[in-house]
């Protein structure tokens, strides 16, 4: 039996060597245009930055072989062909018709099953220049390499990414971090990672981008030309123009499925080659996994395009065992995911607020502040999340969140990721049970006060403002109408008393029954203490006094110092 | 009405600020027989060993204030009773007398409803001497307090700590990191932990208590008598008499039932206060949670005594609830643990292999070495995951798992163990969705691994032996029937294949189709790699060729330094 996979770079040689694993006298023939096969694309922004030192680092096995054409020869016995495109399928014939790409040479090959491992394109701004030297995508490790040289050779000093997805703040990381390049970003959305994250949270990940001195972030902000004598010198956007002599275009992928096309099997309504739960194609021959395809989200239950390294590699071993009969069915995903940018960590799961709102649904956010470990433990560092319920239902869409550790970050996501691949509900969230000592976690941990929280407002009890509600009515024209009691101790509150008198009054939280006299009956009051805990507290002592034109402003000062505003 | 809490460490606080929200205008009391309340009992050995610098850092919420009794009267309107005991309930006249042990006067305390957070008391060995000075438990700050002043005043220097549990391997890090005391382990298992991790990885944990120089680790030995004048000077074990001026008595805890059992309220078998699913004890006026309960372990569907800090806050939180008339239902425990140990972290989910034995199930357990993150990201270090699974169903009963990095090790078992509240198989594992970026996870993450592992084995395709296996037979006189064949490159080999001539042999994986001639075929094999991964497709291959009498060592050469086996 012959089996052919196009492609080669992470589904393909995880299908290749799951089939040999299940029957060694399969012939595998896997073949692909680039010379370089078998690695670890999602590493390609820690070999520009240098954290990992040479690009055969992302080639290698973790026994430190590289994965080429001789290592799946000898250790795998899977034949792989590299710079050899897929011209054409012949369905009827079963066969691939293949063309060396250095020598020009066709042949067909046959095949009894085949594998489309073909992945996705990074998009490219189709505007004037946007053919000049020194314009790039992040798509493959000779352009990686081409980067690298340019910056080590000291040719570049002013990159621009465009896109604030996870991989353009990977390359604003890569550029700004170890080589200390002045890197702007540019964004067409209002925000960073849109869609994926809360513009609140955005803007704490943009503050965090500020501090390592990346200041120049344009968001809302359209590229429309790439300038300058044979290489790019200048970016004109909708605002300025800008100087640059290194572009990276981050601006999302496509599924590659022209060869799909042309061989008549199906596509969605979305471009991504279509599949069954077993990954075959409209043609039950012939599979399809990874960038090429859509997969289900269990939470939506509609189609979502979420290329991933691991992905590509789950659906590989699966299809690897459905090409020889077996008649496993894949899930589906909750789109979990996870990036680094600087010292921080961002990552997600299940939909976002914009994202739920935009499917229809009538939804709330909540957002907790609290340590990732407990208080007292040494080395303790505030972690962030925020959680998408349905109003009436309590349902959990998803949650995102930040943390300085990404580790102690994925403990958190990872479990909720779990349960979202169920109907999930608040109480879920409130009694999940999560490994618990001082050194890793609080003993009510991060998840469970976000789902004690979510059911707090939910039942009218904690009145929440958000950090940009807050922004809108502090020092706005709205102003006169607010006041905003910080019900902290007085030391923490003294400067935010005497930056603003009159606006900004101290009452702690353990004396506000004692003091109820002093709390103005007339004013919006903005609750306010270090996290949002004290001042739900306090708000529920000022209900009971009869003062209910409170709002509690979610996160407290610790939000409002994330995103970066400056107070005092 | 009024509300009693008997008990004020963990669910009683939680209990009692959960009422006070939900309605503030209820009467809360909580009683105490401690002067210190509300503190986190889990952080007692951080305490000791000067990680956390002041006891009342355990006592203080995360903006630094000490719960106290005047805290929970001014911030919570909660009134606190401590030194306080209760003596006795009476559910006809819905009272309790309480004592207060300073002063010995008793009085009635009238309840509509009543909360039982009496907590567990530490099991103390009943053997003469047991009641020396220095010989303690760890139960209470005044305790720890204690300790650590005879540490700080340098009257100890050789500790003992009897019990090898969490509680008992925390104290052993307390005593010997920081402080650099000579510190003596005493088990009466045959291993670290018993019960909760396999034997196996109980190596493991024990190797690296060695090399952070706790060396006098003894195993299967009983403790008979403590001797000495006045204080403890030596301890009697059924091997050895042992030099003690301290001694830590870490062997379980019993739950507190005496007054629940005084007032003819249930008691479960196992001997905890019996309680339905909304925390009713058998009068439906009077609730009991926390430490002093058992739960439902969602994996065995039988109850078990699992206590713990996060858990007696959840059950906490869902009382205060309940007792306001809510009818939230507690779903159960998949006791997932973690504990620090020197640079170490254990956790645990479900059940473990002796566990799921002992239980009448017919399981095997798969072991897993893997990077934490991508192999070539920057500080990548090895995890090690062992997975029990019933042979015949593929069914999940619990993972167990060592990290250096602890919470990257919880962003695994948080993850399974949300599965595991459902009856879960290697496929969910396999297909489980993690988040994902080089620098917190492999594109195919280690849990996907341990997944895929047990499909192999459970189809026969990989056939494993243990490290313990191993160790039967390496040097041992079943040795000439046994090779060990390495199938790793030969500078990895090399040393090995010079200290054992003609007992271990060298075939890279990927030359051994071209050099089969070289492979014995009158012995059995054992094939060996850096973690499990090489030397299983070797042996896809040697079947393939038709040589099968092989065994393939999960967890290859990396299992066996870590459990210590110094071959080279």
């Amino acid at each position: 039996m012959n089996v052919v996979i196009i492609g080669a770079v992470a589904l393909g040689p995880k299908t290749a060597c799951r089939i040999k694993r299940l029957n060694p006298e399969i012939n595998v023939t896997m073949i692909d245009r680039d010379s370089i096969v078998s690695y670890g694309g999602c590493g390609i922004p820690y070999f520009i930055s240098g954290d990992v030192s040479e690009a055969t680092q992302l080639q290698t096995t973790s026994f430190h072989m590289v994965r080429d054409e001789k290592f799946f020869n000898k250790a795998k016995d899977v034949e792989v062909l590299t710079r050899t495109e897929a011209v054409s399928i012949n369905r009827k014939q079963k066969t691939v018709l293949i063309r060396n790409l250095d020598t020009e040479q066709e042949r067909e090959l046959p095949y009894d099953k085949l594998v489309l491992a073909t992945g996705s394109t990074p998009n490219r701004l189709t505007i004037p220049g946007s053919t000049l030297k020194n314009v790039f995508t992040v798509a493959n490790i000779h352009d990686a390499t081409h980067i690298r040289e340019l910056i080590a050779k000291g040719k570049v000093s002013k990159p621009v990414v465009i896109g604030a997805g996870a991989i353009g703040l990977e390359m604003v990381e890569a550029f700004s971090d170890l080589w200390g390049l002045d890197t702007t970003l540019i964004e067409v959305q209002e925000q960073l990672l849109p869609g994926s994250i809360s513009p609140n949270m955005s803007k704490m990940v943009k503050q965090h981008l500020i501090e390592k001195n990346v200041e120049k972030v344009f968001l809302k902000e359209c590229v429309q030309e790439f300038g300058g004598e044979g290489q790019v010198e200048w970016i004109k956007t909708d605002k300025r123009t800008i100087d640059a002599d290194l572009v990276v275009m981050a601006v999302g992928v496509r599924p590659n499925t022209q060869l799909a096309k042309d061989a008549d099997l199906s596509i969605s309504k979305n471009g991504a080659i279509k599949v069954n739960k077993q990954f075959q194609t409209t043609d039950s021959n012939i599979y399809a996994g990874g960038d090429c395809i859509e997969n289900l989200h269990l939470v939506t239950g509609k189609p979502v395009y979420f290329p991933s390294g691991s992905l590509a590699n789950r659906h590989g071993r699966m299809i690897g065992s459905n090409v020889l009969g077996a008649t496993e069915e894949f899930p589906g995903v909750v789109t979990t995911f996870i990036l680094k940018m600087f010292d921080l960590a961002i990552a997600a799961t299940g939909i976002s607020l914009d994202q739920a709102q935009r499917a229809g649904y009538d939804v709330f956010s909540t957002f907790v502040v609290q340590g990732d470990r407990a208080h007292f433990f040494p080395g303790m560092d505030l972690m962030y999340l925020e959680m998408v319920v349905e109003k009436e239902s309590g349902r959990v869409f998803g949650v995102q969140g930040i943390s300085g550790n990404g580790d102690a970050l994925s403990a958190r996501i990872n479990a909720i990721g779990t349960l979202l691949q169920r109907k999930t509900f608040i109480k879920d969230i409130s009694n999940l049970e999560l490994a618990y000592a001082p050194p890793f976690s609080a003993a009510m941990d991060i998840v469970n006060a976000l789902g004690n929280t979510a059911e707090n407002i939910i039942a009218g009890k904690n009145r929440v403002m958000d950090i940009d509600q807050f922004e809108a009515v502090f020092g706005g024209p709205a102003d006169q109408n607010y006041l905003f009691l910080d019900v902290r101790g007085p030391a923490n509150a003294k400067p935010f008393v005497e930056a603003y008198p009159g606006l900004w009054l101290n009452i702690p939280q353990d004396e506000l029954r004692d003091r109820i006299d002093e709390v103005p009956r007339d004013k919006n009051l903005v609750l306010i203490c270090n996290s949002g805990v004290r001042s739900y507290e306090a708000q529920i002592t000022l209900d009971l006094m009869g003062i209910s034109t409170t709002k509690n402003l979610q996160g407290g000062v610790a939000a409002i110092k994330k995103s970066g505003m400056k107070l005092v």
